[in-house]
């Protein structure tokens, strides 16, 4: 089983990276973008054999691991 | 119109922060978790008003700057 987890920074933290790149895409002769936020996308293989348990165990990893969510917000995906 | 683009490095490239989140796992005592990879996630505003104009800049700014297309992999998606 296959977990794809996104991590964004929530609405109205500040991105530099994602302030940087649109500044870049300007730079580059592209016109019309707005705004461009950067986040993370973490693919984990999982020996799980239910997409419940698996999406449980996914959310507790993001809590204490792969997401500050005083700054970030996550979206879990299990698949296969 | 919205444009999300996942960059992940292509299989086979070594990916040490993806390893690093694989260990801290193991040491947070989650078991049974196999290769975790870790990409990018970027989202873009853009002015477009018909998707595929807009999947077709979105793969020049993909080429040009978001991706290092040797050793990653891109995928864009058009929504709203």
């Amino acid at each position: 089983m296959k977990a794809i987890v996104k991590i964004m920074l929530k609405p109205g933290v500040l991105d530099p990276q994602g302030k940087a790149i649109e500044h870049a895409l300007g730079s580059l002769g592209f016109s019309g973008v707005g705004e461009v936020r950067q986040g993370k996308l973490i693919t984990l293989q999982l020996d799980d054999a239910d997409a419940e348990g698996a999406r449980t165990r996914v959310r507790e990893m993001c809590e204490k691991l792969l997401a500050n969510t005083v700054i970030e917000d996550y979206e879990i995906e299990i698949v296969e």
